[in-house]
């Protein structure tokens, strides 16, 4: 592993590093809050939207004052493998940065695009192995695509993650304009393999997080009626009894304007199912 | 004034406008955070540093979520006019986003680069007809050429600012390497009218902000030696007898995690200034 940069923040360091990655077949980079103190630190993962890198929600989430407080390791992953020409696409829901966090089957994109192997599995060794932070204690959130990934990787591995929260999440991207290109590309059209990573389709087989999900959903958000459907997830959520809170926040879009005005409130939701807090 | 974009941000407007400046004799963009709430509320400006336009301070800093808290507006005006070709350099601190917030004497820059003026006069009477501020309530703080902007306003009308801060603050643009640039470009070499904006001439010839000075400079910034100086803006503030406070922050660099790190208690500084708090 590779130290990109490294720099203070609210006491705790704020670091980008990159690795090789087997998983992906290539480098990847992923970025680390660690806060001062002598942890181990839990961990929060949080997983980014389309269009972003780690630099996004490290620059513009204000989540470092907050895991500085509640002593709490943020961990940002990559929103895809980068560098493959098949993947430059310029539609900016689909290719580069726009993985979905699934793990592809369809040719070119199986070749590389295994995100859902390289979260569940490989990165989580290297930040354990690198990094003060305490592996028996995870929780994941995320924003729009990242929002998608974090649902569907607490629906999938109830074991891992304490809690879930997310930020106006793609709920069912199986059966929304944006996802039809992720179903088409990464998985050549095959509707079931699609569906093993479409938090709707989960949450209806079965799927159940560990512990409670937080969900803000801002009401002037371009996408909210078209691509993100959050009625489609309260009204699978009901009906599958997990307990949550969804929040419609007035007046609020899909950016990183809203994310840092609920933030606080996400990382407590996390830090209580993680310390009791 | 025209509206560029509104977002709502921890219950407030994080606005951009553009409106037709006199002073610099084109368009003119800048932001404004107004918290929720009646007002009118106490202003505090922020003067970016080089490269920078508004957009860095209001995406990178922090500051709405304090501003919502102590109800103050804030002001992010831009570094410089845009958009003419006689002002791109290939030297990131002369010309655009490079103006040290002078009025420019020699040509071409005498044209348009008359930031002084529209900082002190036209700006603020925009901001005080389109928002609801309280213009006889006044702070002022800074990052790098903007913290050399922000002492500069501040000692040159102590009548206007309660409180003057500053992170990381070019001390003594007349005598560094940046400046030597400015002072050729916008001054045509003549030393003495380039001093008349310079904080530690203005200092020594007597200037003096109307409240106490928060200064944060950290230890790592790759700049602090050469450019920023902090150790010659102390011996004029205590020849001076200029009440003060520098700190040196160890470990953090001349970036926006620093600045966010200390935001918070600059906002704190001038909201005592203001409203007693």
């Amino acid at each position: 592993m590779e130290r990109v940069k490294e720099q203070r923040c609210f006491g705790g360091t704020q670091g980008t590093y990159r690795h090789d990655s087997e998983a992906v077949a290539g480098a990847m980079e992923f970025a680390v809050y660690v806060p001062s103190g002598d942890g181990p630190f839990p961990v929060v993962w949080f997983l980014s939207g389309l269009t972003c890198s780690s630099e996004n929600v490290i620059t513009k989430a204000g989540a470092q004052r907050v895991c500085a407080e509640l002593q709490l390791a943020l961990v940002c992953p990559d929103t895809s493998p980068r560098g493959h020409d098949y993947a430059k696409d310029e539609r900016y829901w689909f290719g580069e940065a726009a993985s979905y966090y699934v793990d592809a089957t369809a040719e070119p994109f199986a070749a590389h695009y295994q995100m859902f192997t390289y979260l569940k599995d490989e990165l989580p060794a290297v930040v354990g192995k690198h990094f003060p932070v305490e592996l028996s204690r995870q929780c994941i959130m995320g924003h729009s695509m990242g929002g998608h990934g974090a649902l569907m990787m607490a629906l999938k591995q109830p074991d891992r993650y304490a809690s879930v929260s997310a930020f106006a999440p793609i709920a069912h991207y199986t059966a929304c304009p944006w996802g039809e290109a992720a179903v088409a590309g990464y998985f050549g059209g095959d509707a079931d393999a699609a569906r093993r990573y479409d938090v709707v389709s989960l949450i209806e087989a079965g799927a159940r997080p560990a512990g409670p999900v937080l969900i803000d959903q801002g009401t002037d958000d371009a996408f909210v009626e078209e691509q993100l459907q959050p009625q489609v997830l309260q009204k699978a959520l009901k009906e599958a009894g997990i307990g949550h809170e969804l929040r419609m926040q007035a007046g609020y879009d899909h950016s990183y304007y809203f994310v840092q005005t609920f933030m606080e409130e996400h990382l407590r939701h996390h830090h209580q199912a993680v310390a009791g807090g």
